[in-house]
């Protein structure tokens, strides 16, 4: 039998749902006060005594009695009966109102003569200014950060009553491993419990991570019902496999009830809401990114009725750069690359595949697309919602064009220098139209023309008469790699792994055949794109084809053989306007540095002597 | 001897000397990865294997070689003779090359028949989908967050290299108690080595609190010499005693050298910057906003050089409230409240003694005011630097005027509403003209008018024609409070501490004394000023004053007589615009709440019957 999802339920009924079924009630736990930053308050905390308790010289000097004072001038000057020495912090004696700066005192002979009256509280803290015995300090629900606790330090408390939330975590899925171990072709790393537990327990929750768990209705009820009876949350986490294995809501449906099964959000959909005992189950599904989403868009909003916090990083209005389409019906949140270019933010989409877990590494902002829409049109002004500071995004390189495996290495370095770069591969060309639009901060391209040069002849045609610098990187061998050793006229008769089309790499390849007279039709596996030189290298090494095109380090990386057929000039362009800005001169300074020349020499396959020379057009 | 700063050095002298003069090499510890969440990766970290390893069903259905489903089609019909059933998430086979989706399989005795092809590749996630094998997952510098975290353990990563600083922390002061315990009157509790590695830990840096040391050059230096040698970085915190006791400077001159003594910011001017065998030590000063400062300007960027992140929640512009007048020559920082009004971010500084840590305790923001200026005027619109989330900072409900402790009630009651409460005390008055100025969202005020009647006749005199609603709080009895007893025509012959002028309690007695025909000259203490009812209490449970006037309920919190001298009607005055408000209409339903009333009557002295009853103007 094959289920399929009966009803899917919007994400809006969905969190109003949750609202209006559960109570949430927040669990509490006393935490030592050193253990108390980023946590919220479970009542009101109150100063155990004044601070100061007593009045306080707030200057070094001597405490007076004011009235003493009174008449003290240049020409009148006052000789003290009494007086004592006092130092900021020091107790002001209780016959004593007022504190006169030791530069203001004549002494001698232990007498103190001043020359100008103190009125009363002068230079005196008094008892309570800072807080005042059974004063509340801090109210409930107040998230403590360092200055909190250094107050409350001071104000005599020990420890804090927290809220927390104790969320059970059961991991299921026969083709899962746990963590630590080396998963066989096929299996996978349980990972999205641990991501779970790395963000609940970041709120405040007290995470328990269950041992997991086999597609086996039996064993998932057991696991179900302790971590119901342990928990007031429960979240039980789908392997990537479903299919005929998708035993959780049936589970849940016996042991309680199914609220939703399946939700209108991309990634996401195959969740579940259930309810067991009044506590909420939550079926998260198992690609990472679906995984990701229902944390973000329904675990962490229920948590918060529990009253932990949420974290947030605000939104800016950003330009869309990428046409994407979607499904109607469904909220898609599309992980996106943010970046500030010129004078806006624009905002870049990364991989949608929700398998695809480096979409998350890469992202720091997502884009919404709500249900009632189509997709979102290429040059559309968004609402960015950031994953990081804005100061974090704010330091984003938008690195777009063709790529290389060097581009990893060049972020390594730039990241010492607070430059965060990221890089879009779409190919020499899809750089030459960012750099045509403004959309990014360099573009890397190797786009051979007729006469032999290299990307000028493509810059010109394509942003005649704007100012742009072309900036050599390296020069680099192109060729063939394969586990055999399999040279560029053997190709036809082989499997081949191609690029994709806009790629440089692809129109070497595709200016080669030409010129050696092989129609591409000949050649199986010519119509299998991939967008990188490593996917290239993968492919073959895991024997999907026999040969692809790549950089030779892409070859080396993974051990296999590299024929070379051409060498050409890899470079970035940067439109004049942006030398100034500080992300691109890092980049630029970075490049002729002898640290990246180094690696390069590392990797294999590079030239540097043209490294860091700039043409200039036009 | 009086020790006093020779040079005070520049805020930006300060801070471009810490890069020219150390090297800052960052330290390294490998955690766990389940620990490394919020730390920053020391180096590059790849991926051991690729995920995934092996292509993978995309979709339930059956895995085909493609070759075999060309040409099917509705009208021709193909049964497939090499097919097996897959999973999402199963192998697809060697051999396989494109998967089907179930639903348009027809499968009768096992044999699997199609009607339409399907293109190499359909429904397959490749190997290397997510990352290749030796693909960089993260470069160096990155700040791991819970997807990173994820995704590392998918690609087979158990521990990870992350930067750290060691820092250690010397507490100096012979006045010092250490947290946890009861300060005798004069002593202190150590806060700020608490303080600052709750600060530093948050970042990554491992922190070591030392013993506290007295003010003793011999015990300093001791101390000093093992911080040297065990840390990358100390930082000695000095007593909030200063004066005769400063050892700090010597002791560092003694070891190494002292390159800077005094910098031009308040608070925190008495910070020093030393060198002993190349490590930075930083002269932390005493007053906690003072450390607070410190640590936020000079410490933390130390710390990023270190290549720790840098928290920083961004900056809004906004319009201060209040004119400030400061010394020309230092840097001033001073803590405020931050909210948005209406349509504008509004910012009022909060108390600037650099002993009060209720100002941090109570700031989401703050204003730097240059050097170069005298002060800061009202109107003004500013850069405030945020201190919490701007979501956060929109949480916050502005309440300025009147003081009674039930507002921190309210505060507590509404932070389960996801409201901040931050109150000023100004006075009625106070926020009669805040009110004017549409610079908070309500006004507390209690103001009796010669007719008899509270608060409506100010608002007509000072808002004319203006859309404002009143609410009553609560109606409540002023009196006199004592150790003894005193009733209100004894008040001549005893020490006196007086509210503000402005505050509708010194309107009250004002008006009572000359109804009374009693001179306040005959008060001694009548021009002694604080701005709370608590602060009146506190004074008398002190012995500073014999009597005061104040609300019942501060004289039952610190166990005082109390004789009363009149009821009057606490009501809080709304502009009609704001009424729709979020945080606003919670703050009415909260007033007019059960646990609201019931607190009131907890806490004595309130009469609840008027509480929730509207006045409209005009």
């Amino acid at each position: 039998m094959v289920k399929r999802y009966l009803t899917v339920t919007s994400l809006s009924e969905t969190l109003s749902l949750l609202t209006t079924v559960f109570t949430c009630t927040p669990a509490r736990e006393i935490v030592p006060l050193l253990k108390s930053v980023g946590r919220v308050t479970a009542e009101p905390i109150f100063a155990r005594y004044s601070v100061p308790e007593v009045h306080l010289a707030a200057m070094d000097g001597i405490a007076v009695d004011s009235k003493e004072t009174r008449g003290a001038s240049e020409q009148h000057p006052v000789r003290l009966v009494q007086a004592v020495r006092v130092n900021t912090g020091n107790v002001v004696p209780p016959r004593f109102d007022a504190v006169i700066m030791i530069e203001d005192v004549h002494i001698e002979n232990e007498h103190f003569t001043i020359r100008k009256a103190a009125p009363p509280w002068q230079h005196v803290r008094p008892a309570g200014e800072d807080i005042g015995e059974s004063e509340m300090a801090l109210p409930s629900r107040h998230l403590i950060r360092p200055p909190d606790l250094g107050a409350l330090a001071a104000y005599g408390i020990m420890e804090v009553p927290v809220l927390t939330v104790r969320i059970g975590l059961i991991p299921t899925g026969s083709e899962l491993v746990s963590h630590g171990n080396i998963p066989a072709p096929g299996q996978v790393v349980e990972s999205n419990t641990v991501m779970a537990e790395a963000l609940l327990a970041a709120l405040g929750a007290r995470c328990t991570r269950y041992p997991m768990v086999n597609d086996d209705p039996e064993q998932i009820r057991k696991a179900l019902q302790r971590a119901v009876r342990e928990n007031d949350l429960v979240i039980i986490s789908a392997g990537s496999s479903a299919g005929t294995k998708d035993f959780t809501a049936d589970v849940i449906a016996d042991l309680g009830e199914v609220l939703v099964h399946g939700v209108a959000i991309k990634p996401g959909k195959p969740a579940i809401i259930g309810r067991i005992d009044k506590k909420p189950i939550i079926g998260m599904p198992g690609y990472p990114l679906s995984a990701l989403t229902v944390l973000r868009e329904i675990v962490t909003p229920l948590v918060h009725r529990f009253g932990l916090p949420v974290p947030a990083f605000g939104t800016v209005d950003a330009r869309f750069i990428v046409s994407v389409s979607k499904d109607i019906g469904s909220d898609e949140f599309v992980l996106c690359t943010l970046g500030h270019v010129g004078d806006r933010w624009v905002l870049s989409p990364l991989s949608r595949g929700a398998g695809v877990q480096m979409s998350a590494v890469r992202s720091n902002a997502f884009l919404k697309i709500p249900a009632g829409v189509e997709g979102c049109e290429e040059g559309t002004l968004v609402t960015a919602n950031l994953t990081v500071s804005q100061e974090e995004a704010e330091r984003a390189l938008l690195v777009t064009g063709s790529h290389d495996p060097l581009l990893d290495y060049l972020a390594d370095l730039l990241s010492q220098k607070d430059v965060e770069l990221h890089s879009t591969h779409v190919g020499s060309m899809g750089g030459i139209l960012a750099l045509k639009k403004n959309e990014c901060h360099a573009a890397p391209m190797h786009l051979l023309a007729d006469d032999g040069d290299f990307n000028i002849p493509y810059l010109k045609k394509y942003l005649p008469g704007e100012e742009v610098v072309l900036i050599c990187v390296t020069e680099r061998q192109q060729g063939i790699v394969s586990k055999d050793g399999i040279g560029f006229d053997a190709l036809p008769g082989h499997t081949f792994v191609n690029r994709q089309r806009g790629s440089g790499t692809r129109m070497l390849l595709d200016h080669l055949l030409t010129k050696n007279g092989i129609d591409p039709s000949t050649i199986s596996g010519y119509e299998r794109e991939v967008t990188t030189h490593l996917a290239v290298a993968l492919a073959v090494k895991s024997g999907e084809a026999d040969a692809g095109m790549c950089v030779y380090s892409a070859a080396r990386a993974l051990g296999l053989r590299f024929v070379p057929v051409a060498s050409e000039r890899y470079e970035i362009g940067i439109r004049h306007e942006h030398l100034e800005d500080r992300r691109v001169s890092e980049l630029c300074n970075t490049l002729v540095s002898p640290g990246f020349k180094e690696i390069l020499g590392r990797l294999g396959g590079y030239d540097t002597r043209k490294t860091g020379v700039r043409r200039e057009l036009p």
